[in-house]
Order: structure tokens, then C-alpha cells, then sequence
């Protein structure tokens, strides 16, 4: 892509609203723009970086044996009234009334219709287990939206459901989940800690949230180091197989947010003892039978009887996410992107546009590396070196390629890793054997 | 997949709520579920539908130089406010109050979020053009909502937003888009017919209707055979090109609705004359700068005097699409999915779940066809053979194989193509070589 057709809108100056740095520098790299408070537009940059994420939160949910289903944003009030939550939920829902003056919202989570959609599909135990996802935005109508894309009323969340036939099935469905979100927020170059977790409004007695480091975090976290030496992609996962001594392990470690976090009882040895900051990204709940019972969701056992499905729910913030990796990795200068996320992999850098022989080069390496499947942001436009060279460390792509009229005398570029600011003065032919 | 696990609650009786062959076919394939009137929950089959022709969709766009963006479903009443359509818009607009009592509504349509955006982020002519997309949910509220999918009330639609600094920009976006639209729908296996059309309630002088054969389509379609005999794909595009003769060549040619077609006057000979049905599934429009005036959207032009941008918007029933499919290509048995969006290749049905040859037969085909990454649903139920047969027909893929006890004895399975019911018994290996 051409910078000179691209639509980047980035900002110089930091926008007033924007309170943490995420927030500032997605608006700033030009990723999204306000629309209504916490409700924005997610602009050509942004969005990319969006799908990626959503792409592994995706993939992963696939490798864990979920089928994907999409769910509609507007829910009939009625399903609600059935589970009881209707009243319950409070102004954070976003009610409507249609044209028929029927009681409809907008659906800040997906129970119901998820259970709705079971009860009038599955009849059978044999037809179980099944674990149900989507990635689908909800709404949640929060009195004071604020951190940008981090608390936004209209959001992007994968969520699941798993029914099973008992207890002994939906552990199961929950340990898979376990695994695959350690997976998925490893995939996405974070470090990932589940941590026990109440179960909240929405009910249930086994429960986890996934915290994922980063020091400008929302909450303090406490945990054992060990947390911090591990890797969740270097066991080769059999979501067949039995998960339960792969969740011990991770489970018996310690781990806690400030609220839980008692440094008079915890037994960590002070120096194996890690506090950090970090942010909440997913959560898994087992709630049993809460909303089967409640609306009937049966199937027929091996003995003919109808037993109501043992259900699990689990979610993770797809568009919170996006602010949550910039939470974690950036710098003065701005995004620092981990590769698997990037909006492109490379930013090339024409010191002299305009100038034929730079021209020349930096339209070569396009070519090459967009043969090579290499996606580049190619900065053409007639702009100051010192503007590029900024607006390039802004958007934070993991490459970056300056060509420039000395170098392209000598035969030369500059290759920079922007995580750690390196640079090399190489061939074009070593640049391109290095990315491709 | 094995249909043994997968998620595909089918229908065996034609449920009475279901007026039109798409409608019933969807509910009866398990594509879709309906959660409220004219809402429906995606399920797994109808989302791999959704999903490949959303994904051509956005490669044509991508390809015609588009820039994918994605734009909130909740917006702001005073957007619509400032263009002067909230009161006229009427109660199709789903009308929604946030709990600070701030009027918000569901988008039927983003003309005026985009224009919010274009004018807080481009400034300068040298920033033209720009044809910025989204495929997003939105909803209308029909006072009747039927016919499934055709017609729901939360749908799903692709549209773009051209914005050029003078008329022949404008006329330039225009016709890459009538090009890109003739191509998308060409893609998807069904025949496009672009009608001049009148521009209706979102304003504008310039602007064609987009029709898709089917012999169950809603609207009569009068047109020359010369229509039938085109394939939008022969040509070789570059959209960098002037497009004006190609779609001169195309608009010069007879086509009208019934609305619009008098014999009388026609001029097309009887025996050039095509008389079908069709279905609506796109609509481009030009409407200079109703939007940019109103709401300011302007930009400084070479002489350095602001301009109101030249405007464009572009309509895709992404939803209504599977649909119109359906209702282009099916026959008595069920769906025929033409090859590009069908949601698997293959299905295979093992005649003899159990038997210990067939079901080794069955893995090594199912095992050797995903290692060539063709999509096969395998049906592994313990089911009877008509069953098998009269669902695998339902759903439709583009190619069955048959495993029976039988042929498995000498070495061969059965191959039946669904669209033309051709069968032939080959060897496994020869099924291979056909299928990768």
C-alpha cells in the first residue's frame, strides 16, 4: 500500500481526551476515530490490526474443536424475561422498542439466544458435546465510557458457550477453554495469567479471568515468576486428550489481583513473588445449569430422561485487546507491533520521493516483497524526512526499510527493527532475503 | 468436519412460516435460525456461506482500489441532524435512547458517520480520491419483515463511499464501481443485470440497480439476450483506466423492470427480447454533494478555495446475496451452491458407518482431501442411506462421494455432481486427482 493512498489520518498533537496511552496513540496512528462517546469508527489501519487479532482468537477457537455461529445484535426482551436477567441487568443494557413497540436491546452478551438456538436444535445427549462461538459486537452501555477502545460502549468480543451433558463433560469444555485463551493471548505476543475469579452477575461457581502484563495495566498484579518463565505455546495441545493436569499446573501457581491480594498469607517466597500491572482480556465461567434450567434446555439421556444441558460461557475482548497489546508494547515514540498483529510487516521509507534513483529502488523492493506476499506500507508521499521518519515510529510496523540518496548510491538501505531500534545497512537483496 | 460433531440442525418438514424457496431451503439446511421477526442467528453452515461471499465481495472491492474501513452500528441523531434526514428517514430508523437520554440510532445506512469522518481527517485535494468500505450489520425496520433473509431487519451489507473533488472524479469512482459490482456478482456464480434506477430517498441523479437472474426472483426483468451472453469476468480490468467504454458498452444495452418496461415502446426485436425474473442485490448512486454541502465536508482545492467534496454511495446486500443464490440455483432436492461459496466442497457419505472397510475408505479419502485442503463435510452418522442421500442433496455442496459396502469390495466410490446429478464409480484415487 501507498501512503500517498492511504487513509491515514494520524494525528501530531496528543488528542485532550485520551487519558492512557493506548487511547492516544490509536487515535493518534490514525486506527480509529470518536464517533459518539465509547463508540467509535475503526479506520483502514485500525481495522487490520483488528481482523489479525480476531484471525487468532479465531483460529485457536477452531484448533479447540468450537464451531463458529453469529448471533444477532438485536435480542427480543422476552428470551430475557425467561432467564430473569431482563430486569436484573439494569442501564447498562441498551433497550429499545421497535416499530411494533416490542421491548428488543441490544445484546451485551449472548445466553440467551445461545440457549434459545440449543433448545429448539438439540434433542439428544448424543449429540453432545457442542461449544458455540462468535465474534460478534455487543453493547454495553456504561455510564462513564473512557480509555478509547479499552471501556467502549459498542464493542468487539468473542464469546462461547459450551453445553455438555454433565459435570464431568462441561470441566472438560472449560479446561479446552482454559488452554486455547493461554494460547490465544500467547499468540498474540502477550503474557497471559488466569487468575480465580468471582463469577459476577452473570452466576456460576468455577470461574477465571485472564490478566495479560502490561505496566501501564489497569490493575496490580501479583504472581509467582514462574508465571512469567512459561511459555502456553510450547506444549503441543490434544484437546482430545485429558487437560486437567496441564490446568493444575498453570492453576496451582499463585496469582491475584490487588483486591485479592493479601501479603500478610500469601505464601510466594518474596524474591519468587512478581508484582506488575496488567488487563483484563477474557474470562471463562461454568454456570451449570443457570439458564437450561431456566428455559428449558434438554436433551434425552442414555436413559430416556431429560436433564437440563451443563452449560459454560467464555469471552475475550477482541477490540480491547487491540488497546491492551499497545498497552504492552510501546514506546516514547509510539506502537511497538508484535509481528502476528501488525497491520503491515514492513514500513519502507523514501527519504527523497521524487528523485529518480530512490524511486527507482524503493519501487524494486515493492515489487519484490509484494511478490513475496510481504506486506509494506510504502511511505512515497513529498514529505520531510524528520515527518517519516515519526509518523513510521508511530504506527509502529515491526520493519522498516529507509531508502535514501547516499545509500542508493552505494547500493545500500537501511533495515530497522523497530522493537529494538537496531538498524543495518544492507544490500536490497539482504533486506529482502531478511523478510521474506 | 464430521457431521457427527458438527452443528447442523436440519429440517425435515417445510415450515410453514416460509413463503419463498430460499427461505425455506435455509431453515430447512440448518443455515439459520430465526430469533425474532426478520432476525435471524447465523449457524454454522450459513456463516461459511456468509463468510466466502463476503470474502469476494471485499477482494472486488479491494481490487477496484476501495480501503476497508468499519463505521459503529450505533450512531449519533445528530449526524443525521445535521444532513437533514432524521425526520424524514421515518420508522424504518430504528430509533434508540442511551441512558443520558442522548438520541442515538441503529444505522440503516452510514452516509453521515462517513462524511463525520472524511471531514475531520482529509483536508486537501492531493488526498483525493478516496472510496472508503465497510461490510457491516445494519438494520431496517420493516413493517413487514419475509422471505428470510431477503428481507430481514438486521442484515448485512457492504457499502462504500466515493469522495472526489470534481463530477468526472466522481463519474470515474462511479464506473469502477459498476464495473467491480458486475464482476463481484459474476463471481458468486449468478448472472448481474444493472438497470438504471431511480435514486429514491437517499437523493442523487446518477444511479443503477443491480438484478440477478433467478427463475423465483421478485421483480419481472425485460432485457436483450446479449445480457445473457456476456461474462463480466472476459474482460481484463484496470482500474486505472478509463472505464467509460466499458460501461457505455454495457448501459447501451435494453434492460428494465417491469415498472419501467413498456412494450410499446421497446425497441429491442421480440426475438432479442429476454423475459425472466430477478433480485435486487446491489444499487450504486452518485449524489454530488448533498451530504458534503450540508454537512461540510470540504476540501481546498489547487487554486486553494474549499470545495465541497463530489459524493457517491455504493449498496451491496451481502445477507440478501446467500439468498439470492439460493433462489438462482436449487432444484426439488435442495440447494446446488455453485462452486465459489459453497460451504464445503465435498460431502462424502459413508453408506455403512461401522463397517470396518468403509469407514477405513472413508479416512483415507476424508484424510487425503484435507491434506489438499479441500473442504469436506464427512457424514459418519449411523444413519439410514436415505437419510444420508436426501440431506447431502438438501445441503447441497458442489460434489458428493459415496462409500458403500459394494464398491469399497472392488475398490471403487461413487462421485456425483450435485448441479447436474452426473454420477460416475471410480477408484478412490481417481476421486483424488479430480477433486485436488
Amino acid at each position: 500500500m501507498r501512503l500517498s493512498d492511504y487513509f491515514l489520518p494520524t494525528l501530531k498533537e496528543n488528542p485532550s481526551e485520551a487519558q492512557i496511552v493506548s487511547h492516544r496513540l490509536m487515535l493518534r496512528a490514525g486506527m480509529v476515530r470518536q464517533s459518539s462517546a465509547g463508540i467509535y469508527s475503526w479506520l483502514p489501519m485500525g481495522l487490520r490490526v483488528l481482523r489479525k487479532v480476531e484471525g487468532i482468537v479465531r483460529d485457536e477457537m477452531d484448533a479447540a474443536g468450537c464451531q463458529e455461529i453469529l448471533m444477532p445484535a438485536i435480542q427480543p426482551a422476552e428470551l430475557w424475561q425467561e432467564s430473569g436477567r431482563y430486569e436484573d441487568y439494569g442501564k447498562e443494557m441498551l433497550r429499545i422498542t421497535d416499530r411494533h413497540e416490542r421491548a428488543m436491546l441490544f445484546g451485551p452478551t449472548h445466553e440467551e439466544v445461545v440457549t434459545d438456538i440449543f433448545r429448539s436444535s438439540v434433542r439428544s445427549y448424543r449429540d453432545l458435546p457442542k461449544n458455540l462461538y462468535q465474534i460478534q459486537w455487543k453493547f454495553r452501555d456504561e455510564v462513564r465510557p473512557r480509555f478509547g477502545v479499552m471501556r467502549g460502549r459498542e464493542f468487539f468480543m468473542k464469546d462461547n458457550y459450551s453445553f455438555d451433558l454433565d459435570y464431568a463433560g462441561a470441566l472438560r469444555s472449560y479446561n479446552r477453554m482454559f488452554v486455547a485463551y493461554l494460547r490465544t493471548f500467547a499468540r498474540l505476543g502477550l503474557t497471559p495469567i488466569p487468575m480465580q475469579a468471582d463469577s459476577g452477575a452473570i452466576g456460576g461457581d468455577l470461574s477465571h479471568e485472564f490478566i495479560v502484563l502490561a505496566e501501564t495495566g489497569e490493575s496490580a498484579v501479583y504472581c509467582d515468576r514462574a508465571w512469567l518463565e512459561t511459555d502456553p505455546l510450547e506444549l503441543e495441545i490434544d484437546y482430545d486428550a485429558d487437560l486437567q493436569p496441564i490446568v493444575d499446573r498453570w492453576t496451582q501457581l499463585y496469582a491475584a489481583t490487588d483486591d485479592k491480594h493479601d501479603p500478610a498469607t500469601c505464601k510466594v517466597a518474596p524474591d519468587r513473588l512478581f508484582e506488575g500491572r496488567g488487563i483484563e482480556v477474557g474470562h471463562i465461567f461454568y454456570f451449570g445449569t443457570k439458564y437450561s434450567a431456566s428455559m428449558g434446555a434438554v436433551v434425552r439421556d442414555e436413559n430416556g430422561k431429560d436433564t437440563a444441558v451443563e452449560m459454560g460461557s467464555y469471552g475475550i475482548g477482541v477490540s480491547r485487546l487491540v488497546g491492551a497489546i499497545i498497552e504492552a508494547s510501546h514506546d516514547d515514540a509510539g506502537i511497538v507491533w508484535p509481528e502476528a498483529v501488525a497491520p503491515f510487516r514492513v514500513g519502507m521509507i523514501n527519504l527523497r520521493s521524487g528523485d529518480e534513483a530512490c524511486d527507482r529502488a524503493c519501487e524494486a523492493l515493492y515489487g519484490a516483497l509484494a511478490q513475496a506476499d510481504v506486506a509494506v506500507l510504502y511511505d512515497d508521499r513529498d514529505e520531510r524526512a524528520g515527518v517519516k521518519f515519526a509518523e513510521m515510529d508511530l504506527i509502529g510496523l515491526p520493519w522498516q526499510i529507509v531508502v535514501g540518496p547516499r545509500g542508493v548510491k552505494t547500493g545500500s538501505v537501511e533495515l530497522k527493527e523497530r522493537g529494538s531500534g537496531e538498524r543495518e545497512e544492507l544490500s536490497s537483496e539482504a533486506v529482502l532475503a531478511r523478510l521474506t
